[in-house]
């Protein structure tokens, strides 16, 4: 039995938390948020306990910590996490800073305790089914990628001046998939991003530009193979989560679309209607969020390296930064 | 906290049992199978006891049962169920014999007890979502239905001896769809069959001509108000489950499709291909069985009715005993 | 060069007439209707001449004829064309009556000349290659067909005094349909219709119940093998004209879906759309008729059997006469 | 009647001569090609004389030319045309230089005749139907445009070379596609590209690399008003003829799916599959070549101006050399 505490009583931390509980052999220990009040009714709903991050860290009965707390929070938690031993599943990003994202990298290894990020779309049903297909070569080597990430509507301004901006905090994600899809090594040595072009625009909501931050944008990476990818983005789409992506290979196509919630068709004299998909990404990785923490208790058993890693965080991270200096220059830049 | 004891630890008790611990304010107090191993693993695993039926209805504190258990073994666990005031939650069939399904009815009715027959597809998203709009008028008045439902392989003849007929044991469904989409009263009084023709095959196995039954047939019903359905089934899809339904009304159609693992698209030199629908009725119905449950124990809650009662059941046996007649005389029934 | 005469210059008419004047090696040479003035317009615009029959089956010019009249003159213009010694394509049905049927089929075969009857839908692109895939043995052995034949609306109840009622004016096609998927002998002999059961119902417009008709009907039929067909059909579909038809094989599924006009697909905030089937058959089966006058004419010159004799004219026609019978009497009739 | 000469007896001159003798009001007198036997053939296949340039602009009674011949010999033909007062409907591209392209738009104008370029994808009917329901303001302003452009085989390295390059060759029909969408003046001024950044690679045929040119590319490009464009391209795509584009709005998406030449679809033990994409470009603008032909001559007749004029195919032109540009010099170019 695995012995676990959940930072964050938030959104995504309740998601995690309840996922905990229904997993055989692990148990939630402790629910740790500085709002009491999220915290206990966390705790109460799920048969767990209120802890401060100091009792976590020092119950030797602790395995592992999920990290589910405010980004900024999150390398000093990995950090205390691994100086006490504790295995770790940390929400992405590691951190805004690559050289702080590294570091963390440093002290997990350092600490020899396993240490997952939460990619959770590497996860989803569909995603990972394209990309096992492509693993086992059903359409021979992988040549471009398209993504198509969009969100049902812009957070406000406010928010977002603590996001790090859209590279880091929307599109870390995207960049994920685009190292996952294009660059794993399949046999074939893998392959990098080589170079980056990102551009974007205010079309959203003007009060963005005052971040400042854009809420859409369009990235293309080469690899150093000359694959190219394509990613676009918005902050809004009227009609829900747009959540795609598609790979050519070599011998063929793989394309992932988006989940609906029923699969109804609805005809009538002004039209022929389908279901919208998934409204947002509580809804569409449901399963993924589910799954990916399966994944995690699995590898610590087992002792498999985990499908994201806290390299895949820093990598992530750099993309988002090329990203972020490419828009500031208007240039390509070279990784 | 409702206690629960759960009957049968087969393939569906299991299910059954998971999702009832997964309820808020539902406890699994006991589990009932005479495959002692069975029953002891499954209590095990969730956390409750073994107890014969003797055991659950002399205790006081369990609220109600799941009876899950063989379809010979329903009506007199409703009987015991009701005489000793527990909530009952049953499996379809209530019985194979419509006359012993009555008596049950009339048990239940007399015990005050709640009473809910599993016809777990009225749970189904697309399906529920389909009869949703058409409950609000989204297609005007219903006039045809067709019903598709084909499994993905015959089971043994030898199974099929036991089963009631290809009619009662797989069709029993169909004619609960029937009765749910083009019969509910949505302030139009309602309608019921008025004549039944049904005719069949042994396409699939011939030594399930020797039990006697067939293994595929169509049934077509005409109500007293002259809406007509045409239902189509088989024992055999070498695809996987078949689940549909279409619903045409006055001023439109509603069509419910397959559901599928993932939205892979995979497009190459050969073909373009989506994947199989999901392979069978615990996969199709997953959440079906999760939403039933939880529709059940929070109409012991609230006091609302049941969306599938006793006596649909009673009634979507009778459809079941005409359509027997009907294939055995080769004539048309009048309801 | 072939020449032809066209009778009818009617909607069906100007159709046939602009694909014969398209086709290489075919020449109109005639057009022929009792309207004046609807043949001259015709004529005119294909730079055709107007022409009397006598005139036509005097022409020993004159190769061939497609009739394109109004039901009631079909069986005199083909007994007529076949004594003249032209080929004849003609629309469907024959005859409303299977006698006068079956003697122009008499007359076809003592003249020795060639006739085609118009069963377009065995020429609409998605529908024939179903059926090739079927002859090729890629789903295994047929076993269930399921027809859905729905007109966009109701034409006048007046209309469809002279209609021969639903069975013969419209269902006529998916006799056919059900003739050529399940009774086709693919190498195993063929099949044939044993006994069959219609009923129906007037939902759509009160004043068919007068002429006397039905607007909404399904028929099961049962073939000599076992096969089972149902067939559903209404006069009217809010949103168009829905052709479809899946025939399960023992070794998969074949499904005919409707054709769109565009593929736009339109994602808003209050739905995701596609569009609505073509309107109606001279959209749906613009292709198919072109396609069957093509091979119309390849055929007289190849002199290889016709996809639609004379002959499945009239067993479509018994079909549709055992419907009528089936209906009248609420009983099940065998053939 | 409007008498027409058509230039080029290849693949695309063929398919224009067809669609020009469909045309009511439209005779094709001439056919020029140097190739003596392709010409000779198409003319007497179309009822048409076979002529030299000379002779057809010599000829008071040619009303317009069709110039279907190779991309090096359109600028001369246009302005032969212009000058001898013909209308002119030409195949894309008009240069291969952008000033010479200017040159004939130049011409065109002074001698006050008609010019349409064969921008043929504005007559798709999937492509036209979403730039309406755009244009009409259903899915609000657009902000973001992905364009999907795949050939189903590369062509000879050989060909490549007077091919003027990928951009040149192949994506100047999606350079039109971005400027048709995304700079249209819908009411609110138009748009028009300010910046384009263009990658690329040889994945498909490395002697693609010693033309040199490429055969897969990435291509952004950012408006004045800050809209998107992404193209993704490339010269194989194993299953077909792939040509998508999806535009985002401020209030939704329009998505332009591929055409498919059936609606079958095939389940089985393996798979569930639909039709491949058109095989190529004369499958799937078989009816936008018709289109673009019917649009010409209505345009003549009406004095309307052309839906893709000689401006735009200059217009397309400068892309196509921006993105040369930025391909070459790895630098995002400004226009």
């Amino acid at each position: 039995m695995k012995n676990v505490a959940v930072f964050g009583a938030g959104r995504i931390g309740r998601i995690h938390a309840g996922n905990v509980v229904a997993l055989p052999g692990v148990r939630l220990k402790f629910v740790c948020d500085p709002v009491a009040d999220s915290a206990a009714a966390l705790a109460v709903q799920l048969g767990a306990q209120v802890a401060t991050p100091d009792e976590v860290f020092a119950d030797a009965g602790v395995d592992a910590v999920v990290i589910a707390s405010p980004t900024d929070t999150h390398s000093a938690l990995i950090q205390r996490a691994a100086a006490a031993g504790k295995h770790i599943f940390c929400e992405k990003p590691v951190d805004l800073s690559v050289s702080r994202a590294a570091e963390c990298a440093a002290a997990v290894k350092a600490a020899n305790v396993g240490c997952m990020i939460g990619f959770q779309r590497r996860f989803d049903p569909t995603f990972a089914e394209a990309q096992a297909r492509l693993a086992r070569g059903e359409i021979g080597v992988p040549e471009m990628l398209v993504v198509t990430s969009r969100d049902p509507g812009a957070p406000p301004a406010e928010y977002l001046k603590g996001s790090g901006g859209i590279f880091r905090d929307m599109l870390i994600h995207d960049f994920d998939i685009f190292r996952w899809i294009l660059c794993t090594d399949l046999g074939d040595g893998g392959d990098a991003a080589d170079t980056l072009y990102a551009t974007g625009s205010v079309l959203v909501d003007p009060a963005i530009a005052d971040v400042p931050d854009i809420d859409c944008s369009a990235v293309t990476i080469r690899t150093r193979k000359g694959r190219l990818a394509q990613i676009n983005t918005s902050r809004r789409a009227a009609y829900g989560y747009d959540q795609r992506f598609e790979v050519l290979g070599s011998q063929g196509l793989l394309q992932c679309g988006n989940h609906r919630p029923t699969e109804v068709v609805q005809f009538d004299a002004a039209s022929v209607r389908v279901d919208k998909p998934e409204h947002f990404f509580l809804q569409r990785y449901r399963e993924a969020y589910r799954l990916e923490l399966e994944h995690f208790f699995d590898g610590l058993q087992s002792g498999k390296p985990f499908r994201t890693s806290v390299a895949d965080g820093v990598e992530a991270q750099k993309l988002a930064d090329a990203a972020a200096q490419s828009l500031a220059s208007g240039k390509v830049v070279t990784l």
